[in-house]
């Protein structure tokens, strides 16, 4: 069928058509089936809309860039035929279904997501199936190398290559920098790629560009690689598995992260680092991902056979994630604690002692004997903070970089414990709703400093935790949300008194 | 945040709105998040897209639809915040996680569909939930109920209202207007409502309006009903359960129609017409919906106790469907060989034998003895044609109405057996990608006409069908599709023959 060109703002991730329903039904086409358009230039497949509100009858609404791609323009005459769907839509049925993908079928679907030949609808099905009936090892394996073949790859000529990941959930956990820079200081390359908030409060990316450059090239990943041996970039500066970015929209609406795609994701990632060992940091504990340390074994062991399947060495560990980790949340308080401890402060201690357990770790793979006594060390040396600043100002940063330059927001509000008592919990998810509402990530002043862990005795009128942001209103409503959910819970020795009532 | 508006064309099912990511950013939400829009006449929530192409930072682009419902025009400053998913998306995550879910949660899911509140992804999520979770009759009851209530009812007050539903799948099945003739002629009350083609070749509806109007409202529907008692008008024309055709598009590009969704769908249209009885046909054989006897008694017994737990007397018929019903395929074809049977025409004998035996089951319902012999009896006599040329008047057809006023497409093929044998089988989805090749159902003329069924002899140059087209293209690529396809195989007595080699 011929039809005239109307090009409009078409607002959508995926290459659309609009068509008045008198034509589509004249060629037997129906709402989100395929059409082919073929202008002068070439031809496009794209998804179809019916809509006789916004389309007139022999025309077809397309957007500038479809436009552009075929060589037609407004009032330009195109031949529409109807289009099957692209072939992986089967291999989506067949998960669907419960049944094994083969390596050809997983490609396939991970090559049509990335180039956008998949609906909102049919990559929606495809992760509510990931996230229902799941994947097996090989399966998940053949994933993560799909997912690094759609992207670039980090051209290291050196190695080993040294990594390390968290698998997240937990506030406040900014050991990456300190991780990092005891590795490199004891001779390691470990070339970190981290990455943004995507529902936490603060990316281990979102505090660092608080005091250097975390955008770089792959070539200049490897340079610094090479040289410094730590760095700690955003792995979203690079096209490393770019297929992640687009999946991450789908699962954010519908509030799910499939473990196959959670794992085939982390290790295409490490795959395009071309990491040789990578030890795997599970924070376990109510209210994060990871709810229960059986849970965490179970990941803990699906991590080591991927990377018996993909070559890599993987070693993982189970932390504690009951509570934040440290004091502080949101980036510039995050930055601040962070530096402070590679400057030589001894608070806080979880903070040094998940750092230095988990560098001890890597460095344990790597050949030294009693690794967190060499992580200490390290640290204690003030190497660690040589190396840190090494790789701060390899990153663009200032080489008289210090912790007092991280200033919080000037508004700030104290939460006060409203009766005395001891701290029986502290909840992780209401914490990282407050301290978005400061507006964390993006302003940078913006977060939370507790003033109280876990098992501590407070008083009825000392201060919880401060609110810290950059502007009024979002201080207000972080105040009023924290009022609302009291996200640190104050309870007497005596848990509940049961009183003898008519008792003969 | 406040915002300029733009107003552009946006092609969305669901009311959407576009903004820079950097604005994005600021206010810290993501692509797929809902945002809420305030403007002088009122807020909307709408579902964001991110694009930093089609939007200028400062900027939110709408459609008019949106724009007109808060009262905004181009250049006005609305005020954007976030806005939570609806509470259903809550409901399709534990359908996710395999839950049961409760009347409300269906119903807030039902409601939130119907609304245009809840995104592609979150519909797809839920259909896809329900296809691999499945629901339980409890559910699928509850699920029927709420989608009634989105829509219109007919207000019969006469009863019992008798209905007959096929769940469809086997092409050429052409006797809807037999059986509600026969019974409406023996007294009963059976307004039906059939639906088009969604992916077969011709629906009842769509060879029913070559006839007579099919496009009613309920008021008129009730009217007919009550004073010719039967009718045949199409469902879609009235606004039962309307929920469906929402559904319906983003199952269709996934190829999935979900047990729980199916059945609750049927009994929904049932619902709002207020049957009291119902006879369910359940055509059963490959190439159906239905493969096999064991699942077409699954689905009976759902029916069944799905009509208990609605105060609905459900039966069913399970029928053979290994190939079309009759010889006739397409609009004016099947609409021909029906009303030649109802004119007294003894062929095809399958039409026949599944027309009466079908009403046979719902005059036993109504009371009768020997329903099929009473069906045959009214079918031979001729009062069935005197209903159905009433039935025909009464929505606005002709009373002089003759089969032979259908006339097939005057573009024509003839597929030759290319060798003697007996046929062996006839498979059914390719004929219907033929037909639908040929133009139908939107092309009345266009279809298929079968001269061999299953088993019959052929000899190598016979015509074994036609091919009906209204335009000469359609003809050449359907009868290229016929030629790629060979849908009706024939074997000779001799099916292998095995020759002794080597033999010592």
């Amino acid at each position: 069928m011929k039809l005239k060109c109307k090009i409009a703002d078409i607002l959508s991730p995926t290459p659309m058509g609009g068509m008045d329903p008198v034509d589509c039904a004249a060629i037997g086409i129906k709402e989100n089936d395929r059409i082919r358009i073929s202008g002068p230039k070439g031809d496009i497949s794209v998804v179809l809309i019916c809509s006789d509100q916004l389309v007139k009858k022999g025309t077809i609404l397309l957007s500038e860039k479809v436009a552009k791609r075929i060589g037609a323009t407004n009032g330009h005459m195109v031949e529409v035929t109807y289009s099957p769907s692209p072939e992986s839509v089967r291999a989506i049925r067949k998960k669907m279904d419960g049944e094994k993908l083969s390596a050809e079928e997983i490609e396939a679907v991970v090559d049509d997501i990335y180039a956008g030949s998949l609906s909102n609808i049919e990559v929606s099905a495809w992760l509510t199936s990931l996230y229902i009936n799941g994947m097996d090892i090989e399966e998940i394996a053949n994933f993560a190398k799909a997912m690094v073949d759609t992207g670039d790859k980090v051209p290291f000529e050196k190695g080993p290559i040294f990594d390390f990941h968290s698998v997240g959930g937990v506030p406040g956990n900014k050991i990456t920098p300190i991780v990092v820079s005891i590795c490199a200081a004891a001779g390691l390359m470990l070339p970190k790629t981290s990455s943004r908030a995507i529902s936490s409060a603060c990316g281990s990316s979102d505090f660092i560009e608080t005091f250097c450059n975390i955008e770089v090239t792959t070539d200049r990943l490897k340079e610094i690689g090479e040289t410094v041996g730590g760095a700690f970039v955003w792995g979203g500066s690079m096209n490393l598995a770019p297929v992640d970015d687009i999946v991450i929209k789908i699962e954010h609406p519908l509030g799910i992260n499939p473990r196959a795609q959670m794992l085939a994701s982390i290790l295409s990632k490490k795959l395009a680092i071309g990491a040789n060992y990578l030890l795997v940091d599970i924070p376990t504990g109510a209210g994060t991902k990871i709810p229960t340390i059986e849970v965490a074994k179970a990941y803990a062991r699906d991590f080591m056979d991927l990377g018996d399947k993909l070559g890599i060495h993987i070693e993982c560990a189970i932390t504690y994630a009951d509570q934040p980790v440290g004091s502080a949340i949101g980036p510039n308080l995050e930055a601040r604690e962070c530096i402070r401890i590679l400057e030589g402060e001894e608070h806080p201690a979880s903070v040094i002692e998940k750092a230095c357990e988990c560098a001890g770790i890597i460095l344990e793979m790597a050949g030294f004997n009693n690794g967190v006594a060499k992580a200490r060390e390290i640290l204690k040396s003030g190497k660690a903070h040589e190396k840190f600043i090494e790789i701060v100002v390899a990153q663009g940063g200032r080489a008289d970089l210090k912790s007092s330059d991280l200033e919080p927001g000037k508004y700030t509000a104290d939460v006060i414990a409203p009766k005395s008592g001891y701290i029986n919990s502290i909840r992780n998810k209401d914490l990282v709703s407050i301290a978005k509402a400061c507006g964390s990530p993006a302003d940078k002043g913006a977060g939370i400093l507790l003033f109280k862990k876990k098992g501590q005795r407070v008083e009825a009128g000392e201060v919880l935790f401060t609110l810290y942001a950059d502007n009024e209103a979002k201080l207000a409503r972080a105040k009023e949300l924290a009022e609302r959910y009291s996200p640190i819970v104050i309870e007497g020795m005596l848990i509940k008194r049961v009183t003898a009532v008519g008792r003969r």
